[in-house]
């Protein structure tokens, strides 16, 4: 998995800062998270071939995670689209972008299929034999979902080494993909795991933003290797993160630690603050593996 | 009056260009035309007070002219805006920015005011003791209008000089600012034309994006000091103006010509063209004023 952020600061585009949007590589996919404004143009600086995305996952309907989301759906029409496009979003999503498109007569020569989300409930949204999607529901001012993105394990793969020394033909390495035994020229069986090799651990992904600090998502990130969680706020004005349904560094950390997690990546910052190494250094006294999210900035998963 | 230019492309938000904005600046006030994807950001990188704008005149409901209007409007809010922000724009803004603002439960802590327009003549719009503002309706796709802005003729102006050299009493300063004659030391009546100066002309301004040639626009917009005309297209791609209503730079330069307008702005570019020289050399073999429009740039009117 490759994670590329796009933008990562809360509230509103700046000159040098843009809201939430990631791209999330993940096997044969490219999944995008969320779409503030201005989401097309830091695609092009990141140079993602927007034909490769087919998922739009939306978290809330908040302007600083969607309102770049009509303007994409128009630039894939212009770029002469002819794939379907899936968006994942809550209820209203469909009513929105279709209205916007409806007033400048401007329909999609792509099939546009929503998937509206309203339940409160975890639920499998997307999965396909390479990866599932689930929602993580969170606690926000409006109804907001985080997701989880997991890759389903791999076949073993042919020990080619192996293989060769054991003096296995060529015509059983199918087989021997598919999980048959091998037989060696002297006749004798010699089993499927002396012939393959581990595949690589599946690799999980979770994106939690916009929240308040929820201990009720842990059993859904348990063990996940990279969380993304919001930390909108440092500890200090942590006073101001019931009203807003927003998270301190220190309480995306805490989340972290206790599902176990891998990584965890900080973003959704406020403007507030001089530098965000400050979340860096909040979330470090609690948890040990903490990065930075910032717009253009990827992460290997 | 002072326009400046934050995104004058067409279609869609690039790496180094956007989509229409632009700023005007008539006497006291400040108008925002048309509203892209980004127009908040261009309003930072141009260093205009968000506060000093109390009115936004959108053309039509394509997303490069539109879908920066929602975030700016949520933005207005967070910025603690609570003077009226009055839109003036086609029928159906008011109910796709509320939509959006209610999705997101949202609203502003301002008034936010709509003056939907669906007239195909021209209306007076806006109106005040400095300015009026009139539509001018267009031919494109979608319903979409053109703005005339006017300043309203100033009151002559004390002449200093001429007071002093006629010795005429301070007191009658205000008396004679407001159109009475002036009386000299020694009883004799001055005309109040000898002791006042021309104001300044009245100045306007048209804004003519997006459109088709359309003739009948010229007596709306006669002797206008400055025109800004989209010129979508250059003359050897003239045949697609028909069918995407839009416009050539001669074309531009003929209703430029036809009008008698002291200057021709261009904007409105096809991306599909090496430089913007060539807008320039095409329209210069018409009208002789022509200036390009470019992102970040003023023009004095």
């Amino acid at each position: 998995m490759k994670l590329t952020i796009l933008g990562c600061y809360s509230a509103t585009p700046r000159t040098f800062t843009n809201p939430t949007s990631q791209v999330l590589q993940v096997r044969n996919h490219l999944f995008l998270i969320d779409c503030g404004e201005g989401t097309q143009v830091q695609l092009r600086k990141c140079k993602i071939k927007f034909s490769r995305i087919k998922h739009i996952f939306i978290s809330h309907l908040h302007g600083d995670h969607f309102f770049g989301l009509p303007g994409l759906i128009s630039t894939f029409r212009l770029l002469g689209r002819e794939t379907e496009m899936h968006i994942y979003g809550p209820k209203g999503i469909k009513e929105a972008v279709t209205l916007l498109l409806k007033l400048g007569d401007s329909w999609t020569n792509y099939p546009l299929i929503f998937h509206e989300l309203n339940s409160k409930e975890s639920e499998l949204i997307f999965e396909d034999e390479q990866v599932s999607v689930r929602t993580i529901p969170l606690d926000h001012r409006v109804y907001t979902n985080g997701f989880l993105f997991e890759e389903k394990p791999l076949p073993r793969t042919l020990d080619v080494d192996a293989t060769e020394k054991l003096k296995i033909d060529r015509s059983q390495y199918h087989k021997i993909k598919n999980g048959a035994d091998g037989i060696s020229e002297n006749g004798k069986v010699i089993s499927n795991i002396a012939l393959t090799l581990d595949p690589p651990e599946p690799k999980s992904y979770a994106f939690c933003s916009d929240t308040a600090y929820k201990e009720a998502i842990l059993p859904l990130i348990k063990n996940v290797n990279t969380l993304y969680h919001e930390s909108t706020f440092l500890e200090k004005d942590s006073g101001l993160c019931q009203k807003t349904k927003h998270a301190t560094a220190k309480q995306a950390a805490q989340i972290a630690l206790k599902a176990s997690a891998g990584n965890l990546i900080l973003g959704h910052y406020s403007t507030r603050y001089k530098s965000i190494d400050l979340f860096k250094e909040e979330a470090l006294q609690v948890f040990p593996h903490v990065e930075l999210a910032d717009d253009g900035k990827s992460f290997d998963i």
